[in-house]
């Protein structure tokens, strides 16, 4: 087989990247160790940055979202009892975010490249990238037993932070940097009414926790746990009780409850692997980057990846310059730096850490304090949380 | 002998406490341990907000200030080889700082109070605040092996870190918190010509420095060194040397050199007490509180000390209302932590930190790309260098 661009990896950057290739008329494979069924049954990130919904309106997959996802144009942050909100909208001249699962946005792409009838290859085993820092890469999986090849141009790693593609490169030839933190986030997702219409970012004595929703019926929350809980020890009732004594009154007075039907343990961590690109292979999203979920920075930043990368095969396909190819790593890393610093930050801000002390506790209350009543720090909190401009 | 306000302490912070007393025809008797000249033998900061010069006008003793201080509208950040301009002006709607040395300051202050022929007393040893948790304090002191006692209606300590105030306070009455740096700052000053006619703030692989000045022929720079140095380890050669190093080629080519002439090297520590005020003794400046000084803060918390702690005064001798000095602590406190953070933010950027590793490395990077490419960021760093308000 062969195509101009393979791609590993079927989530929603994979599938994306898969999209504005048809588009331009640039023939791709898309290859997954597991099916489509599997994939959409994924939990994940659900808030979208202006860039990303702007991306995914390109695409010509926005119409579902449009429809069924909630423009948010705030957020609130509550901390020592109180409510504050961040006016997204007022803070950076208009700017909304859109709340639409990362599943139904999968979906959505999913549905399109078969409408294209573009090819995609479930269940592929041991894919594996080869020859990349030559003219001539290939591909190779297997199915029912058999090795199949797949010659390309380029190869673009979508395949998460698990996948075969940055593990491909060797060691020498790659930097990772990486931050632990020390604690973990227990999620529910629950059909209930949100308990607001907005996400509540609250910082509390007893550790972070978060109200997100998926939909007007469908509510996601989060509450930080320790690295040591097990899922098995939080009932639902315990969570409910744990999630309403971090809100304020007010908000824990208005919070309906109901039964879980997700629940699950995820710890946090920043990585980054530098550079981004070898040769003919080019890493997208969580394959060269994680966040912590508290600035909601994953998905958007493996679309602005995507936004780089494509810029790049357009030009060399389209133009035959090579100029943007060769800028992507720079260009990327720029932006995915700057967004794994405000996921730090926000991180940083909002959780209990046992190991800063009493003055750490201090800087933090004195930095949410000053937030909140500084017009230049809210709108700097705001531009990054809508999204730093491509 | 019997005073209204005793104020344990003859720098910057007692000296306009007092005058600004004075000014509303309140009593005060200023206390030392060491002399005049001794004081002003001091060398300290340099950088005043816009607030502290407000107060030194309202105090009369802005003459010489408007005279022979330099107004800066802005700093530059180097970091990458690269300079970067924080346009203070622009970025706050107008607001400038004061370059103008404390060692002045004091001056004019003491100039001040022997002009107003106000009470000091000099060479006190053994000062101590003494029932301040009752109706009818009084400070004791020695001189010449005889005791002295002062009563008044309240005691202010503007003693420093070191002084008898704080310390006078019982262990279980007061929190203390602390965060202490990996490094120091190695000082000079030298009556050379500042190379930039603005502060530079650099960030270096090498460590942390300061172009800064006291007037246009006398040059005060830093460099981060090591807790284990000592002074007699840098000769103005290695100093000069290092410094260029840790600037870009073009700052560094325009450096001119010469002889020190006060050569010190600093720790760099964050100190809060909590609360302020004990009845009928309160805590102005560093006796409550010390910061590193990348941002420039000590001086200017000291004086919005004595701003808050001065209307509280004003208002119980002048309206008979408690309710200032009631509030001093929460609101002195309130914008102490807010300075506390921002010196410790600023410490944290511009410094080489051993033990964050390569990923602390690459956030700090990221944050003084964002910071100086974003107009939200720019503004918040820019008005907490002005000062935030009072």
């Amino acid at each position: 087989m062969r195509t101009q661009v393979a791609i590993i990896g079927s989530g929603p950057s994979g599938l994306l990247l898969g999209r504005l290739l048809t588009q331009a008329g640039i023939d791709s494979i898309i290859l997954d160790r597991v099916d489509a069924a599997y994939i959409l049954e994924r939990v994940r990130a659900g808030v979208l940055e202006e860039g990303t919904v702007r991306m995914l309106e390109e695409a010509g997959v926005a119409e579902r979202m449009r429809r069924e996802g909630l423009p948010h144009s705030g957020f609130d942050l509550t901390f020592d009892g109180r409510r504050h909100r961040i006016d997204l909208e007022s803070l950076t001249g208009g700017k909304k975010v859109m709340v639409y699962g990362q599943t139904e946005v999968t979906h959505d792409l999913l549905d399109q490249r078969a409408r294209d009838g573009a090819t995609s290859i479930y269940n592929a085993e041991d894919v594996q990238p080869h020859d990349f820092d030559g003219e001539k890469p290939y591909v190779t999986y297997r199915t029912d037993g058999v090795t199949h090849r797949i010659d390309c141009d380029f190869i673009i790693g979508c395949d998460g932070y698990h996948g075969p593609s940055r593990k491909a490169v060797p060691e020498n030839a790659i930097k990772l940097f990486e931050k632990v933190y020390p604690f973990g986030w227990l999620g529910i997702l629950a059909d209930v009414k949100p308990v607001s219409h907005e996400l509540i970012y609250a910082n509390h004595p007893r550790g972070f926790a978060l109200c997100s929703m998926r939909s007007l019926t469908r509510s996601r929350y989060y509450v930080q746990c320790s690295l040591d809980d097990k899922v098995e020890d939080w009932s639902d009732e315990r969570f409910w009780d744990e999630l309403r004594r971090r809100l304020p009154q007010e908000v824990a007075d208005g919070l309906t409850t109901g039964p879980s039907f997700e629940k699950s343990i995820a710890p946090l961590r920043s990585f980054v692997a530098e550079p981004m690109r070898f040769g003919r292979l080019f890493l997208v999203g969580d394959a060269a980057h994680i966040v912590p979920p508290t600035g909601a920075k994953g998905l958007n930043l493996a679309v602005s990846d995507v936004h780089y990368v494509m810029e790049g095969l357009r030009e060399h396909y389209l133009e035959k310059s090579e100029a943007a190819l060769d800028a992507y790593s720079t260009r990327a890393l720029a932006r995915v730096w700057k967004a794994v610093r405000f996921s730090w930050w926000m991180t940083t801000m909002m959780h209990r850490f046992d190991d800063t002390g009493p003055f750490g506790q201090r800087i933090q209350e004195a930095e949410l304090d000053y937030l909140v009543h500084s017009q230049a720090a809210s709108a700097s909190l705001a531009e990054n949380y809508v999204g730093l401009p491509y």
